[in-house]
């Protein structure tokens, strides 16, 4: 009936996009205490903090305490984003576990806003930076395409837009002798729909069959999980989420605005659908419990506050 | 790609769903306004109050109140719920725009809990209220199958007991003269995912290929708009939603619980993929802004606190 995977790989993103984006400043301790509960719910790949001015995101300005504090699992990638050189040299002095990302835009508009660099000013950054990545031994392994499905300041997208900057990507990845392993197409800022995920992601599939395809997703419209679900149905097997539906996008100022895609609203998806995740569901929606505490507030994900159906199955009379 | 429909009918249940389950009392001038509010977006069928027992749903004491206050528009139904003859008496005797509906469970655990009765129990009942609408000229269009999808009591269900139900629900209609506009299936208590939308629909379609199929979803594990897509993707063109994401389920009593899934979260997902909705999403923005005002707290509708996409199109220096 469908292209779905047998498994999905969910990278997790609730701490940097959760206290990246939140105007409270959240003790380093509690940081910690998340994202050591999120390395024991099966998750396999975190993403910590961001190395970004701590002037615009104070909540970032302890990312290196943080960063050492974690008394780290073998089995799972403590990972960190960085978006110039600068924070690359910080995240380096830390015991995170970075690789590199090709980090392209969409929309130029984006980019201009974004970073204040043009489309072509950025690939030179970008070579500049995956030349570092080599010399300090760091891998790459993914890139990402922001704004691929719709941008505030550009509007539509077309999929050619998003093709001429996976084809941007690819030749960045073969000037350095990086073998990618896939492409992840990010609605930046919450325009997709399934028709538009659908459509972009036949559009790249199309021209590189064999290239993996990823997902980060948010949920600003409503729409995160069905657009999940049409990727899924496309053969998708990455998705970035956020345990709980923390994060958010800059301009939706509103408490508890959408953030990601919910880690846990996502894996139950999944695994309802015969699609190992990996997670346990139940310590995940404990950690969704747990940033709620630490937030002080009601975050959106929903499987946190429902939970998972397995208490109701076998004790029924009439099953 | 998909056998996506032209255009969808939403039926509106914020109201009924939202004061139903809310144990705030909520003025009956308020339930007015919001029920007007909701007649200017374009939706053309309103579930305004329940006829149920005052002593269970204290913010239902008032449904004839309300219905004789609002101001009808002659493009809309002002529907309404009743669950036994005596409900439905007093429903007769307000100025609502009354249709009966052939109510049945697939979960007899979950009919047992509802309503103390049996199967075979509810079907009795069922015939009789079918008599007393023909009686009182009130028509008949509609069946909905709860817990088509899962029951908290009986488990997961299988497709075949769906389609025993809706082959009773066809007998009954057949009996008493009725042409049915369709079949609704119930995620009552929030089981379904994309794949089981898909198992239940298609059972159900193969077995009556002209059978007009429509969805009731509730929003509970955070996959309703992703089965709504999956609905849709089957051709699927009638929907049950409430503005705000209004509702919830009873066992879900966390503040902003999932309740059905949010009205102009789903009408923006259809209008973005090309199916006509014939609402007003900005209008139905403000709806939901009123019920927050209403209710005193956030709700979990998504569209009301980011905004459409029009304000970025055509705006934008590289659009």
């Amino acid at each position: 009936m469908s292209d779905l995977p047998r498994k999905v790989d969910i990278h997790e993103e609730g701490p940097r996009e959760g206290f990246q984006i939140t105007s409270q400043i959240i003790a380093t301790a509690d940081k910690v205490r998340f994202i050591e509960a999120l390395a024991e719910t099966g998750l396999r790949d975190i993403n910590c903090v961001s190395f970004v001015n701590p002037k615009k995101v104070p909540n970032m300005a302890d990312a290196a305490a943080v960063a050492s504090a974690i008394r780290k699992r073998r089995d799972v990638r403590y990972s960190a984003l960085w978006l110039s050189l600068g924070g690359f040299e910080r995240a380096l002095q830390t015991p995170l576990d970075l690789s590199g990302l090709i980090l392209l835009s969409a929309s130029e508009a984006f980019s201009i806003a974004n970073t204040g660099k043009t489309t072509a000013e950025t690939v030179v950054e970008q070579s500049a930076m995956l030349k570092r990545y080599r010399e300090a031994s760091i891998p790459v392994e993914w890139a990402s395409i922001m704004t691929a499905f719709g941008c505030n300041f550009a509007g539509d997208i077309e999929p050619k837009s998003v093709i001429s900057m996976v084809a941007t990507a690819l030749e960045l990845a073969t000037e350095h002798d990086i073998q990618l392993h896939g492409v992840r197409l990010a609605d930046t800022v919450g325009w997709a729909t399934p028709v538009a995920i659908e459509r972009v992601v036949s559009s790249v599939r199309d021209r590189w069959p064999h290239l993996r395809i990823g997902l980060h997703l948010h949920d600003t419209r409503g729409t995160g999980l069905a657009n999940a679900y049409a990727g899924l149905r496309m053969g998708v097997d990455q998705f970035d989420a956020a345990c709980a539906g923390l994060g958010g996008c800059p301009f939706a100022g509103h408490k508890g605005a959408a953030g990601n895609i919910c880690t846990e609203d996502l894996a139950f998806m999944c695994e309802e659908m015969g699609i190992a995740t990996g997670i346990d569901l139940d310590r995940l929606i404990d950690c969704g419990n747990l940033a709620e505490e630490i937030f002080g507030r009601p975050l959106p994900g929903k499987l946190m506050h429902a939970g998972t159906l397995s208490r109701f199955r076998g004790a029924g009379r009439y099953n």
